[in-house]
C-alpha cells in the first residue's frame, strides 16, 4: 500500500496533469489524508464555533461548516476552505462562459470607491449604514463597494472616442463586494463580504438596451439551468440601484427572505414588495396567486440614463452627435449562488453539488489496511486512476484517493457521502471477482451499481467538467 | 468581408471553444473593434489622464495606460481592463500550478481583518498608517488586510485535531490587498490596491520548515523561470513581518527603488538594507560587489514560532504532546509582477510580454478594405484561423481578428506591435502567390518570416499556453 501512495503521490496535480502538454510534469496529488479540512464536526461542536459570531440559522451553513468548507473569520465573514474555492473557481468559470457568450468582457475594478463619486449620485447618503466606509492617510473618504454603477460610469465616460459601433458594450467582473449588514446570517447566503459577478451595460437607444436585457436574462438562465437549478425570474423592486424595470432570479427555498407569489397558470411571478398587500390574484391572467419563499441569487435593473447622464457617459451616434447611452446592470452572487445551491440540493446530512460545481468529480476507495482485500484490490484502484485520467482526460486532478487506509470502507463511504462527490469507486469485497467489480455510488442519483474498470471508465466518460 | 465577419463573430470564444465538449457552442468571438480598450492615445493625452492623480513616472505606467491596460480610479488604484484582466488570470494559473506542485492548497480569506487580531500580535499599533482601518455599524474595528500572517495563524490554531501526519501544512490564496501607500507611484508597481499570491506554511520542526522555505523559493524560481524574468534571490531584512530570515525576489531595473548588492563571483546577493553601509566586499568571498536597483516581486520570510505563540497554533506530535507549528510565509506582487515584466521586457514604444502570459497569442491582420487583396485574402485569413484552431486547440482563444479593416495593414501593425502580440499574422500581397504566404512577425524574437498556411500552423503549434 505505501508504495501505491508514494506513486500516488509522485502523480502530477490537477493543474499540471490537465495542462501535461504545456506545464512541467511535478507535483504530487492531495490525498484526503493530507486535505486542510476538519471534517465530521458534531452539531454542538459546530454550534460552539458559530456561537461567540453569530446563529446556526439554516442547513447549508451547518453542512458547510460540518463539512470544513468554510470557517468564520468575524461576523458575515468566512474562510473559504479549499473544496470550496475549488467549486467557487468552477462557478466562475461557468460564468465566465456564458458572460463571454453574449460578448461581455471581463474589468477589474477597485473596492475602495472614492466618496466624490458616490456624492454625485446622492448614494454616499441614500445607502446609510450598509456601505462601509474609511479615510486614507490624507483623510480623503472611500467606501467599500457593495456594487460598481459609480465606478464603471465614470471608466466609461472617461473614452472619449466611444463609436455607436463599438454599442453594445457589455462589461462585467468577478470581484469580492462588502455590505455592512445589520444582521448578517445563513453562512454564505448573507454575508457582509462576498464575490458577486456584476455586469454594466451600455446601448444606442432604450429599444437596444431592452434587447441586451433580456440577453443578460437568457445567460442567467441558461446558467442556472446548467447548474440545474430551478430558478424563478420574478418582477422585482429597484430599490437603492435605481432604473425602470427590474427583475430577480430567486431560488424558492424555506429559508429564503423574499416573499414571492407565483401565477401557477401563466408566466407572472413577483417579489411580494412590488404587489399591493391586499392583491391575491395574478394581474395577467386573474389565476389565484401563489406564496413560496425564495432566496435571490440574481438581480437585474434597466437603469435608463439614471447614471450615465450624472457622468457624462456619451458615445458618438451614427449621426455623430454625443448622446447618453442607455444602461442596465446585472448582479450574480457567487458565493450565495454556492451556499444556495447546497441549501436546495442537500439532505439534512448530506451536502449535494450541482454536478458541474462539484469540487472533486470522483473519490476512490481503497480497502481498509490489514484486510484480506488489501494486497490485490489496491493494485487495482492504482491502475483505475491511471485508466480514468487516461480515457476521460477532463477528469484528471478531479479524482481523489482517500488513503485514509486506517479506516473502514465503511467510515471513509460516511463522509465521502457527505461531502457529495458525484461518484464514489469503492474496491471491496467485489474487488477479488475475476474480473473484478467496483462498488460505484451515483451520489447525484441515488443509485449503486457494480461496475468493470471498463465499466467505470465508460461511466465516467459522460461527466461534464468545467 | 462582411461574410466572414459575421461568420467569425459567430464562432465559439475562448471558454466556450477550449471547452467544446463540455460547455454550450453558443457566443462569439471579440473582435477588435469591439475590444473595450482605449487605444493609441498620445503620451500627453495619458499625461493628463493620470495629471489630477499622480505622476507618470515610468515606462510600464505609460505603456499599459497608452495602450488601454489599464485606467486611473483613484490615487494607486486602478481599473483592471480586458488585456490585463487576461493576462493577470494567465499568471494565476502558472501560479496555481506552481503552488499546487508544492503540495499548496488554495484558500479564500477575509479582507476585513478584526482588530483584535492585529492587537494580539501588536501590528495593530506597528503598521501605523499602512494600515487601512474602518469600523463596522457597531462601532466594531476592522483593517483592511495588507498580509494575512494573523488570520491563517487563527485558523489554523482552531483545528483541534492536527495532526503531525498533515503536516508540512501550506494554504495558500491569491487575493485583492491593500496598503496605505504614502506616494502610490509606478502605476500597478506601487499601488494602494493589488493583488498578492501569500502563502503560509506550517511544520513540524525548524528543520523541516527550513526544507519547506527552501521548497517554496524553489517553486519562485521556477515560476520566474518558466516567465522568462531573470529575477534574484536576495537577502532581505524581515521588517514588520518578523521571522529571523528571509528573502527577496528582485528584479534589477533601473525604476528599482531598492538598492541590491550582488557578488559577481559568488552567488551572494542582499538588499543594501541588510548590510552595513560601508560594507563594499562580498562577505563570502571577499570579492567586490556590484550596486543594482530592483523592483522586488516576490518575500520569503522564516517565521519560527512567532505567530504560532501568540495564537496557539498547535499540531499532535509523533509522541501525541501538542506543539507549536514552525511557520513561513511567501508573498508574491501579482499585478506587480504584470508591471514589472512589462518594464523589464518592453521597449520605449512597445509592449513585451512574458509568452505565457500575452492576452492573446495571435493577432491577424487581413487586408484594408478596398485594397486589391480584399477579395482572396480575407477568405484565407478566415480558413487559416480554422486551421490554426483545429491544428492547436490550445490556441482556441488566444487568436484576435484586427476586423478594422477601414485602417490600413501598417497602422494595424503598428498597434499590433504596440499591444505585443507575441504572434502578427498579416495577409498582404504575398497572399496571392501560389501558394499564398503570410507575414509573420515573431514579435518576441523580433523576427519576420513568410510562411505558408502549413508554416504558420507547424510554427503555432510550439507555442505554450496556459
Amino acid at each position: 500500500m505505501e508504495a501505491l501512495l508514494a506513486r500516488w503521490r509522485a502523480l502530477p496535480t490537477l493543474a499540471t496533469c490537465r495542462l501535461h502538454h504545456r506545464a512541467p510534469g511535478r507535483g504530487k496529488l492531495l490525498t484526503l489524508s493530507r486535505m486542510f479540512q476538519p471534517q465530521r464536526l458534531r452539531e454542538d461542536q459546530v454550534l460552539s464555533l458559530e456561537g461567540r459570531l453569530g446563529e446556526l440559522t439554516c442547513k447549508s451553513q451547518r453542512l458547510m461548516l460540518q463539512a470544513g468548507l468554510i470557517h468564520p473569520a468575524s461576523p458575515g465573514c468566512y474562510h473559504l476552505l479549499p473544496y470550496t474555492v475549488r467549486a467557487l473557481e468552477k462557478l466562475v468559470r461557468v460564468i465566465d462562459q456564458e458572460m463571454q457568450a453574449i460578448g461581455g468582457q471581463k474589468v477589474n475594478m477597485p473596492s475602495l470607491g472614492p466618496a466624490e463619486l458616490w456624492r454625485a449620485t446622492s448614494r454616499w447618503d441614500l445607502m446609510g449604514r450598509e456601505l462601509l466606509r474609511l479615510r486614507d492617510r490624507h483623510g480623503k473618504e472611500y467606501c467599500l463597494g457593495p456594487t460598481h454603477e459609480e465606478a464603471v460610469t465614470a471608466l466609461v465616460a472617461s473614452q472619449k472616442t466611444l463609436s455607436y459601433k463599438q454599442l453594445p458594450l457589455l462589461l462585467y467582473q468577478v470581484t469580492r463586494k462588502f455590505r455592512d449588514e445589520p444582521r448578517p446570517r445563513f453562512g454564505l447566503l448573507r454575508g457582509r463580504e462576498f464575490y458577486m459577478k456584476d455586469m454594466y451595460t451600455f446601448d444606442v437607444s432604450t429599444e437596444a438596451a431592452r434587447q441586451t436585457y433580456s440577453l443578460v436574462c437568457g445567460a442567467y438562465s441558461s446558467l442556472f439551468d446548467r447548474l440545474g437549478l430551478p430558478c424563478v425570474q420574478v418582477q422585482a423592486d429597484v430599490g437603492s440601484i435605481g432604473g425602470t424595470m427590474s427583475h430577480e432570479f430567486q431560488l424558492p427555498m424555506d429559508v429564503g427572505e423574499d416573499r414571492l407569489s407565483v401565477c401557477p397558470s401563466c408566466s407572472f411571478s413577483a417579489n411580494r414588495e412590488t404587489l399591493d398587500p391586499l392583491q391575491t390574484h395574478c394581474p395577467a391572467c386573474q389565476g389565484p396567486l401563489t406564496e413560496t419563499k425564495g432566496v435571490e441569487v440574481g438581480h437585474t435593473f434597466f437603469l435608463g440614463t439614471k447614471y450615465s447622464a450624472i457622468f457624462n457617459a456619451q458615445f458618438a451616434s451614427v449621426q455623430g452627435t454625443p448622446s447618453l447611452a442607455e444602461m442596465g446592470c446585472y448582479g450574480l452572487g457567487v458565493t450565495r449562488i454556492l451556499a444556495a445551491a447546497i441549501e436546495v440540493l442537500s439532505t439534512e446530512d448530506c451536502i449535494r453539488w450541482p454536478g458541474l460545481l462539484a469540487p472533486y468529480q470522483v473519490c476512490l476507495i481503497p480497502p481498509k489496511r490489514g484486510s484480506k482485500e488489501e494486497a490485490a484490490a489496491t493494485q487495482l484502484v492504482g491502475s483505475l486512476q491511471d485508466h480514468i485520467i487516461e480515457a476521460v482526460p477532463g477528469l484528471c486532478g478531479e479524482v481523489v484517493l482517500d488513503d485514509r487506509t486506517h479506516l473502514t470502507i465503511g467510515n471513509r463511504g460516511k463522509d465521502a457521502n457527505k461531502l457529495g462527490y458525484p461518484f464514489v469507486v469503492i474496491a471491496g469485497k467485489r474487488a477479488l471477482e475475476d474480473p473484478p467489480h467496483f462498488e460505484v455510488w451515483c451520489q447525484n442519483t441515488g443509485e449503486v451499481i457494480f461496475l468493470t474498470r471498463e465499466g467505470v471508465v465508460e461511466l465516467l466518460s459522460t461527466v461534464q467538467v468545467v
